[in-house]
């Protein structure tokens, strides 16, 4: 429960603060202080009478009241400390330091836990323990280095791990990019990633709060709270990008070693993230370039004019913006024509801007105002402007960062001299820019920006499921395991999911009096193995009532054949659907084309239930074999809306059925006109 | 011509010369000055007498004889004092720092020309014009910032472009990256990139020279040349990596209006670069990230040990290297736990090794050993070492330091405290080692070294191709254009490349009788129209000769249509060979499974002609679908050793008829035991 102690405290004390700023207990107080904190600070240190040129207290019990208490003494204290405070302190905040908690042995996961009872009993927050602390603008509660540059259009940063936290600030700093807040909340049993953003989305506000949200997270432990408040926020107008380490095998052992995290599986935590419209990062570098971009105005469209006073960087930058899915469009015309006229001679015009070596601030002025008022068919402004060391930079970075201020289009600065430019650059990031130092990191993340789509409507979609009579079959299942044939029919009709005409029987007379019914050919399974095709338990294209006869015969004796199935043969191309169920995080829906595509290919698009018809729409064109479902080469393309409608129903099919650990439908066959499942495999758990 | 006045000049001369450091004339002295050039400076500058402490001369008549002159006057001073010092004072070495020649004005071609005669006619090397200039450890003949560390094991770097030069030397200081020269080319009439590897090659000392060179390159006028010493530098043990901008279509855009560059098509680039055995990059920063591991003890194997004192960053390198394609295996047994009881509690060894925030330099040190002496299945060890700023790291780098000199495997540095802990890390640097600031970052340019494979094999492979009848053929062609279906099979044939027996007329009678003889089912395809399937010229499974007879008819009412062609039916699973030639590059060879994989997934790899058997085994390889080669699913594969011999063969084939411009043969029909080519198009230019 984040609070008003917390966030903007009266009065703090630093339970163990000292004179050694080589101890956490030392970096803190200094922290505060050179953040210079506008409240009480006090100290408590019962060998010392003054910390840090502040009187300090021996006792706790000689304390006044206290708002917020940042604990930096070792875990056995921190109990009683805790229940002390809150009860005679009126301390309705803690930052807890030290480490030594349930990460670590099972007696400190006792000791965490009478922390957290005693600060849910007195309506206290807690952040950590085992964690570098908060910094805010009101106070600098952490112990560690670097402080960034703090304002409050800077972003809010927050990290399920401290020494990560720091690394990234490391990665921050060098590119200017500033922060309203750095949260590490540690062990986080009260006040974890989601949490904080719970109160960030409950709190909002529009004209005060910071719009960009940075997360690095090892363990996603409330996907459905997350996904809420990362929703509500990005439609408020804010911009979320995260880390989730722990993506591969191996990395999710690490993780798994590291915090004890539970790992939650990588395609699940891929679909959550797009459902939101979180950014996903990789990396440290990644992460703050992402950040970096957030703080400019948005970039909407995809077309980019480049700047430049040197033609490589340029050409390095329209390649990677190209493969990234955005535009370095032409220019010409009469104001292209202009613009070259105002330039030196041998400047090119034509995007990349090259305004040569020799050219001059003005020249850069111009140029940008150019993009900015004359080329409509741009949307953003790249300017890549460094030094080979004659001159200094500063006027053109003067005009940079009013340009920057002055126009509407979004300009992106691009400084590479870091060294030989290095004060001019670091007066440019005081002016609150940042800076992509290198043009290819830039667009690479913009990319990552540009491909995440904005969070998704989260509306269940009811039409044609009959959730009631699927919730009957589902309950009328009485063990684990894969479900009969009929039933598995059953439940795709209640939801609306056309299946092709089908009649399982262990009689050969029946099988064969269903096919005479609906007419040959018809295609005959084996119920009863798993893997059907490995074991020769399917015949496409029986024509005759004999032959039927014969394969009833031998499929019979096949191991584990319970009976035959028999379907009426259809035609068109393959599709499939998968589903598995993620605990915590509900069914991952896979879509694709089938055989091939999904067996060798690995051509499956994911999605998180309950999906909507967008999010259907936008998994089905995001598959590499795409121009196969719309069409291609004069052949007719597949009904791509009913394929988005079964999946939409099956996805609504499994949030009301969560017993269901894992199913196929594979395939589906589809044409122009329908899309027909087949065949299905369901697993249920009860 | 490179030389050693170029070289190792005793006298050096600085037309232009000047006491003002913010010009190219006055900058270029003071970084002669600074790097400490043991040779004798000299200065021509009419209105000076004294140039920064040096006197300066009023005219080059003057002049005692001089090795190497530096230009650094306007272009149509320079062919009177190229000519006059190459005639009266010996000089045999040229640097033309000099914009305003043939990469801006038709004027300035010319005067390019006469530089450039004049140079050849007196034997003397020329550097540039339009370039930064030289940088060597014997002389700093660059006007230019940032000097980076200069040592003898430091890399060669040479660039296409001066600014990008320089950009891309701002990258590699941050990061501690060393040089043993730079080479800014300009317009490299003489001497460009491929001429400076020539030298390097044709003159490498493996005792004395630099192991690394990085290329920075716009357009690759000799490819030929690049490959052969590139290879040829690879063979001998060092290690190249490479931008080609210009790798988008509007990234070639941009390239042609930055210096004139005829881009290459990318692919050819691509090819190339895999056949020698480059690694490509496509920014500064992954560049010079590859650089500094070039700089290491090469890492064999794939087994990564990853030493830090902070879970996050572990994890997203072993996500990152995981992608990579390398491992970061478990790590356990007797010696893991007599490691892990020497490190704190709570430590983890399992890999990442954690040796927890409060880990030792120590620790560290023993955590080092046991990866490099203990854990055999270990290839290289990663250490992430930061700080949060309570303790100073210079005991900590210290070991690492020595650790990286007396260790077999290679270390990877990663400190990630930039700015916390920067005069650490600057002394850390200071004995020549290098820093990846970002894990994430290291990981994925090590990947991109990891897929490069070693040069290839350069013999032309002739078995069972029969080159003097190919010449014939292709010597017999009388005009440009798709070549007749009768020729195309005669060429295949002198390749030895299996085809379907077939048979070309205009004339019912004779179609009929072919397909008699050879049996049926045939399949039958109109002679004429370039896509006979989109026009119904196509037809599968004719049985009888009264079905042919009504298809020979239908057919020859297609417009275009001169004949219809009539082949056995074979069943298979269609391949594709398709190539293409690139002006100075040769053909671009693509392979790949055909249909939807060729023409929806553009799934296909691409080599340079003439491709190895390893090669074209590589390519297919390397195919997104190459388990379906291999066989799937109780599927029997298909012929591989036969698929790349006949890519091997159609390499050989094309090397010995650069009159064919493009070509398919799609499809192919494999199986397990053969792979016959049943389709294929030749296109020639005479």
């Amino acid at each position: 429960m984040i609070n008003k102690q917390l966030l903007e405290p009266e009065s703090i004390v630093v339970i163990g603060g000292s004179n050694n700023c080589h101890k956490p207990g030392g970096a803190v107080v200094r922290n505060l202080l050179s953040g210079g904190y506008k409240g009480t600070l006090r100290i408590v240190n019962p060998k010392e009478d003054e910390v840090q040129g502040i009187k300090a207290f021996h006792d706790v019990e000689e304390l006044p009241q206290t708002d917020l208490a940042i604990l930096v003494v070792a875990a056995k204290f921190c109990p009683e400390y805790v229940e002390f405070l809150a009860k005679e302190k009126q301390t309705r905040a803690f930052i807890i330091i030290s480490a030594g908690f349930g990460e670590e042995t099972k007696e400190g996961a006792v000791l965490e836990q009478q922390v957290l009872d005693t600060c849910e009993r007195y309506g206290c927050a807690l952040i950590g323990p085992n964690c570098i602390g908060l910094l805010t603008r009101w106070h600098h509660s952490v112990f560690t280095k670097p402080i960034p540059n703090l304002n409050p259009k800077g972003v809010d940063f927050i990290s399920g791990s401290g020494a990560t936290a720091v690394f990234i600030l490391e990665s921050a700093v060098t590119k200017g990019l500033p922060f309203n807040s750095v949260w590490s909340v540690g062990n986080g049993r009260q006040i974890g990633i989601e949490s904080v953003l719970e109160y960030m989305d409950e709190h909002f506000d529009p004209e005060k709060d910071s719009m960009v949200k940075l997360l690095y997270v090892e363990n996603i432990s409330e996907p459905d709270k997350l996904l809420k408040h990362a929703t509500s926020l990005i439609r408020k107008g804010c911009r979320i990008a995260a880390i989730k380490a722990g993506s591969s095998e191996s990395g999710s052992r690490a993780a798994s070693s590291h915090t004890g995290a539970i790992a939650s599986s990588d395609s699940a935590v891929e679909a959550l993230f797009r459902k939101a419209g979180i950014v996903r990062c990789f990396s440290r570098d990644e992460l703050t370039t992402v950040g970096c971009i957030f703080t400019l105005p948005r970039f909407t469209g995809k077309n980019v004019a480049i700047v430049t006073h040197a033609g490589g960087p340029g050409v390095m930058l329209t390649d990677a913006l190209s493969k990234g899915g955005m535009n370095v469009p032409p220019i010409s015309g009469k104001d292209a024509d202009e613009l070259k006229e105002q330039l030196f001679p041998g400047s090119s015009v034509a995007n990349p801007i090259d305004i040569l070596a020799t050219g001059t601030p003005e020249h850069l002025g111009i140029a940008i105002d150019y993009c900015e008022k004359k080329f409509d068919n741009i949307d953003a402004i790249m300017v890549i402007f460094g030094t080979p060391g004659l001159v200094q930079l500063y006027e053109a970075y003067d005009v940079l960062h009013k340009k920057m201020l002055e126009c509407k289009k979004p300009i992106f600065p691009i400084l590479p001299s870091v060294v030989t430019a290095g004060p001019e650059v670091s007066e440019f990031l005081q002016h609150g820019h940042v800076n992509f130092s290198d043009e290819v990191v830039l667009a690479t993340a913009l990319a990552q920006i540009m491909k995440t789509p904005a969070p998704a409507d989260q509306t269940i979609i009811t039409d044609g499921v009959d959730v009631s009579r699927i919730r009957r079959i589902i309950d009328g299942i009485g063990e684990s395991g894969y479900i009969a044939p009929k039933l598995v029919n059953e439940l795709l009709e209640s939801a609306g999911i056309p299946t092709v005409p089908e009649f399982v029987s262990s009689k050969k007379e029946e099988v064969v009096a269903f096919a005479e019914k609906c007419g040959y050919p018809v295609v005959v399974k084996v119920v009863g193995p798993v893997h059907k095709s490995d074991v020769g338990g399917v015949v496409l294209n029986v024509g005759t009532s004999e032959h039927l006869a014969r394969e009833f015969d031998r499929m019979m004796q096949i191991t584990d054949a319970t009976a035959v199935m028999v379907q009426k043969m259809i035609k068109g191309t393959e599709l499939f659907i998968g589903a598995k169920y993620e605990p915590r995080f509900g069914h991952v829906v896979l879509c694709g084309l089938g055989g091939i595509f999904v067996e060798v290919l690995k051509d499956v698009s994911s999605g998180l239930a309950p999906l909507s018809y967008a999010e259907a729409e936008n998994m089905i064109s995001s598959l590499r074999g795409y121009k196969i479902i719309k069409g291609t080469r004069g052949q007719k393309g597949l009904n791509e809306k009913k394929y988005a409608e079964i999946i939409v129903r099956l996805s609504t099919l499994l949030r009301h059925a969560t017993e269901i650990k894992e199913m196929d439908i594979n395939p589906l066959l589809a044409d122009e006109n329908d899309v027909i499942a087949v065949d299905a495999r369901i697993l249920v758990e009860k």
